[in-house]
Parts: C-alpha cells; structure tokens; sequence
C-alpha cells in the first residue's frame, strides 16, 4: 500500500486492456496454434504509404510539426472538420466549435470534467466502454448503468427514469463498443429531446462512425439549428486512418463549452501532438476513397462473424457493428475464467462481459466481446472451429 | 452560462499563455519595432536535422511509430533514462520506477490524481507554474502557498508550518518556473526529510534540468536506496530536445504508485505518441554533447539578461536560472495593465506576477517573468533599452 493515495484511485479497476495483456503474457498457448487476438479493438496495420510520406515530410521541412501548437488544436484541422461535418450531417458545424485532443479518451476525460463534480451522476449504457466508468471513478461522479433494449439499443423513457437532481449527462456509443449496436436516428433524436427537456448535455461519441453500415447519414442531430445547447459529440482519428500511435481525437460542441474544455486541455495536454494532427489533416483530405475501402472490409468480415457466431452450438449474437461483436457463450465459470480457459485451450483471446459492465450485474459472466477487425473472413472462421472445440463445461 | 457545468471548472481560471496570446492578437505593435516575445518558455527553433531524420526514418519504416504503445511508455525508452538517471544521480532508478507521459503537465496531472482527493492540499511555492494550480483547482483540491525566503528559495520549516491533516504532497520545481531560482541540495534533502516525517509525497519537478547552471549532481535524492518511498520525479523532453510540439514527458516514482498512473494514463491517454517517445530516445541516446552547447548558451544568455535588469533603473531581479528570470519593475498600475501597457509601448510581451500567485498576493502585481531563452544577448540588451524608455507612471 502506497501512501498518500486519492481513495477515488485506489477503489478505481486497472486498465482491462493490460489485463488481458498479462493474460496473455502469462499463458502458454496451445502446441501448434497460433494466438488470435480479439482482444483490442486497433488496427495492427500501418497507415498507407502516402500518409506516412506525409508525415516523414512533415519532419523534416515543417518547423511547426515540432512545435507547440494552439491548445485547441490546428486551424486548418478544426476547419476541415466543420466542413466535412457540415456536409456529412447536413447541418452547420463552424470551426470554432471543434477541439482536437490528444486521442479520443482524452476528448471524454475533458468533456467529462467540464460536466460533472464529485458526487454528480452520469448515464452510460451498459455494456459501457471500460476507460468511461474509469474516468467517473476516478473523479468520484457516480456513472448510472443504462440497460438497453432490444439489439442492445437504449431508450430514452428506461434512461428518463434514472434521472436526478445530480444527472449531468447521458452518453451514448454509436457504433457501440463494446456492443456494436448501430443505434438509429430516432433514438438520437428521443436522447436528445430528453437532455434538452431536463437540462442535461448529451454526449455521443462516434469514434466509429467511419464503419457504420448504414449508407449517408446517420443520425439528424447536426441538422438542429441549435444543437449545440445540448450535444457534444467525440471523434477519434486513430480508427479510420490507422493513427493509433499518434493520439488524435476530436470534440464538436459548443463555443462555450470548448472555453472550459481548453482550460482543462492546457493543463493536461499543453496541445495536440503536431505530427498526428498533420497525419490527420492529410488523411481527411486525401483518403476518404481508401477509408470507404477499410469500410467494406470491416463490413465483410462482420458479415463472416455473424455467420461464424450463427452456426456455433449454445453461442448467441447479441449486438455486431463497427470493429466488435458481442455474444453470449455457453460455459460454465465466471467471465475472466472462461475468456482465461479459451485462450489457453485454444489461442484465442478475448474479453468478458464483466469488464464492461458493474459488478453483479446479471449475464455478465456469460458475455463476451470479440473485436473483430483484424481477423480476416478465414481468420474469423478458424476462431470459430476453434470455440466450437473448447472442453470447457457448459452452465 | 452554459449548463450543466462544473462549479470547480468555471472557477478555474483561463490560460495565461492564451491570455498573453489574446493580448498579442488585440495590440497594434509600436510602429518600427518587432515583437520581442519573453511570454512563453519554449523553443522556437526545430530539433537539429539529424533527430528530424531519425522521426521521418521511423514514420516511413518503423510501423511501431503508428500503432498503440504500453500505457506506461516505450521499454527502450523507460531503460535510457533508468540508465542514464542511476549514472546522473548517482542512485538506482529501475525501468519499472519510470514511466513515459504525453508532456510533463500530464505528469503532473496523473501524479496528483493518485495523490489527492477533493478537499485535500497541496503545498505549492509561489511563485507557482500556472498549470499546477489550474489542475488542484479543476479537482477541487487546494493549493497552500508557501513563501519562499531569500533568492526564491523554500524552506522546510516554514512549509512545516503550513500541513494539516489534510495535506498530501509538497511540490517544487527547480530550476523554477517561474523564478528561476535552482534549490541547494541541503533544501531539497530538507524537504524530503519533513515529507518522509509527515508522511506525504515529495513532487520534484525538474523539466529546467538540462540547462541547471551548476555542474555534477544537482540534488542527493536518488542516493537515498529508500527514495521511492517519498520522492515522484518529473521531466519534460520539450525542452533539450526541441519537442514541444511532440507532447513526452516523464514521471519517476515507486512502481506502487506507477501502478495507479497506469490507470490515469490508461484513461486519459491510451499510450504516450509513438513518434515522441522515438525522438526523445534518439535525443538521449545521441544528443548528449548538443544538449550541453545548448546550456551553454542558455547560460550565456542568463549572464547577459542578469547584466542587463542590473542596469535597469527600477527594476530589480528577484532570481534567474533555465529559461527565467523574474523580477520586481517600477511602475504602478495592475499586473495585466503594465504587461499590456509594455508591449503596447516598446513591443515586448512578458507575464505579470499575477498570473503566478493567488490572487491578492503581497507584490504580484509589481512583477514580472521575463523567459529569456529565445531572445540572444543582443536582443537582451534591446529589450532592457526598450524598458528603459517605457514611460509608464511609477509607483
């Protein structure tokens, strides 16, 4: 025990991601078979040549890529954004109202501390992504579970009854991780009338927006001359343009909030890394046929999962979009034992249901998340044959 | 007003270097003469060509530089300076007692984060580094000011004087910012023995390092086998190397408490930049002897700016060291009305003594940090000419 320690961190879970990391560090796998890492939802390939040309370019002739930069980010990136927001979502977005971060967690992190107090509350979805309940613990605000409905989709009326006097905000994840629900543009629409009707912010972050399989666009929110008194949405470039090294994400909200936001942002950050936002601005300018290409990729191998997952005996689907699937497997134990047992049994790692969901919560121990996005369709296949082989006994 | 919105947010004040940079924006120049900017201790210059080379080597061929890192840093990098911290100081820093972060502010901020839980105090030496008081402020923790005695200097007794029960760490930076003053090694020994007595951390930020005017070991710390128990190191790349704009800084401290970091940087960062992380290890590994006429030249540049506030009817230097010097001037008026009226007059932007203390403050308002390292001797002698002519009222 190390003193002095902030309660708030010491009763904060360590981060799942390298959990699973010494899981796999400590795990002799099985002769003969391969790791499959369904684990963690990040390209493990390069960006294309052009963009890291771009950026080695950058390096060597551009005296600002070494330099620090405006706290809420480059000019040039926050513009590119408003107009291919504009566009996308039919709707005005100015440049004033975009920040660039460094990577989408810390988009939350500040959007989060310009919220909510000790003791305030906030509502996330359940399954939630793990670095968001984190955040709230360690800042003693009180995260809500949501549980959705049907296709893991969230409703607004479940969502109005867990509001209080300290409701600061609701969050939603579309494309979800770790879910993958695709949520429709009516129920962005009913979260927004209802943070709007009771005071609250609404927050929907689409670092996965890039892969959502619906054609146009996808929620009206931007359409909404005033949106920006009640939505703040999150962006990551890490996805999209494979820039997971560099640390880029982004905040669209208003002018207002951003004031806050870059208080919070110069204290933590100083500003963005110069090198990502360079990528970043290169990548929206210049790739946007190639990322319609990834797109069809990761649609295609979904397709391969669902079907995998479909024909796999006492397995169900419960949610499949963007990078991951989640499921309900058949086995016996709790969730770390059995995602512990697959991998050492069969090569395969991924993660359970109870790092995304409170303690106690039920069905947890008999979730799991498969992100996906790395395996190709024979990949998919292979960790299928494999399941479908595990030993494990069954509930 | 926007809503819902953090009370401890609001209260926290705007950034000072935006400030400066809103002032710069808003201000005619004098007619004739150029902006002489002492308002921000960065480089202005790149990285030296060959450590350019080594990040455009590393984005083209390197795919590492684009994909997700461990939390707590790059092992290569960890290792160098465990290396090269054991050979400085003259003790034993292990790989697992470093860990890397996106800029030292972010150092700072995770560090306190596993300190102090609102309602908590600080104990902070004034004049203090804005940053540090802008993060105690957004996390409802209070910062108690100590006052330092001759030369800028802190003394144990007196910050003795100032714990409670509620009092988790004590924080210096040396060489300071903003006062410039480099703390003997019988004060930071001193201020480790009451911290240890007490029971609460000892936070040493040495981000000025590099350019510490003094030759050898700076401070015994790390001799102490027992350090880790009591001691948190923090260190930026930003300024030997010219990485401003790449966002890596450092934090040394027990694995313990590490291990909580984890979870801050884990959640607010994912991983420090990749490219960064491959810059400050080449800089390390190659740049020793560059880093040395750099100091060299920044101490020459102290001499000159020491010559000339000497010379300056009025004015009286208060401490000078790594890029700093901080200084009493004549005139009467507020802290902002003066900066504001010497670069409306003569040209030059530096930052009022306000803007390093709590409001209120004995003196803020008649003082100023002038952060002389990107201005050569000549222009040194050309700003003390211009704030000889100043014709301002004087107090």
């Amino acid at each position: 025990m190390i003193r002095p320690l902030n309660p708030a961190m010491a009763t904060t879970f360590a981060p799942p991601v390298m959990e699973a990391h010494r899981w796999r560090a400590s795990t002799a796998l099985p002769a003969g078979l391969s790791l499959i890492n369904v684990s963690q939802a990040a390209p493990t390939e390069v960006p294309p040549l052009p963009l890291r040309e771009a950026i080695a370019e950058a390096a060597l002739h551009q005296p600002a890529a070494h330099l620090y930069g405006a706290v809420l980010g480059m000019d040039e990136l926050r513009e590119e954004i408003a107009a291919q927001w504009s566009r996308a979502y039919a709707g005005r977005v100015r440049a004033s109202q975009v920040a660039i971060t460094q990577g989408c967690n810390q988009a939350f992190c500040a959007v989060l501390a310009t919220l909510a107090a000790p003791g305030d509350e906030i509502i996330l979805t359940v399954p939630w992504y793990f670095n968001h309940k984190m955040w709230l613990d360690m800042q003693g605000v009180k995260a809500v579970p949501l549980t959705p409905g049907a296709g893991l989709i969230p409703e607004a009326e479940a969502a109005a009854r867990l509001i209080t006097d300290r409701t600061k905000a609701i969050v939603l994840v579309s494309p979800n991780n770790p879910g993958g629900a695709e949520y429709p543009a009516e129920t962005m629409a009913a979260f927004r009338d209802l943070c709007r009707a009771r005071g609250l912010a609404l927050i929907v972050d689409e670092t996965y927006r890039d892969f959502d399989s619906r054609d146009g666009r996808v929620h009206d929110l931007f359409m909404d001359p005033d949106w920006s008194d009640v939505l703040v949405q999150l962006y990551s470039f890490s996805k999209a343009y494979r820039l997971t090294g560099h640390r880029v994400g982004a905040i669209v909200a208003s002018e207002a909030r951003l004031a806050e936001v870059e208080k919070f942002l110069d204290t933590v950050a100083i500003c963005p890394g110069q090198l990502g936002q360079i990528a970043a601005l290169w990548g929206m300018r210049n790739l946007g046929r190639w990322v319609e290409g990834e797109r069809q990729e990761i649609l295609a191998r979904r397709r391969a999962v669902e079907a995998a997952i479909a024909d796999l005996p006492g397995w169900e689907l419960m949610g499949a979009g963007a990078f991951f699937a989640y499921a309900r497997h058949p086995f016996a134990g709790s969730g770390p034992e059995v995602a512990k047992a697959i991998l050492s049994e069969q090569g395969v790692l991924m993660l359970p249901g109870t790092m995304f969901m409170p303690e106690g919560s039920a069905g947890a121990h008999g979730q799991m998340r498969i992100a996906f996005a790395n395996c190709d369709a024979d990949g998919l296949r292979e960790m299928a044959a494999r399941l479908d082989r595990l030993t494990l006994p069954r509930r």
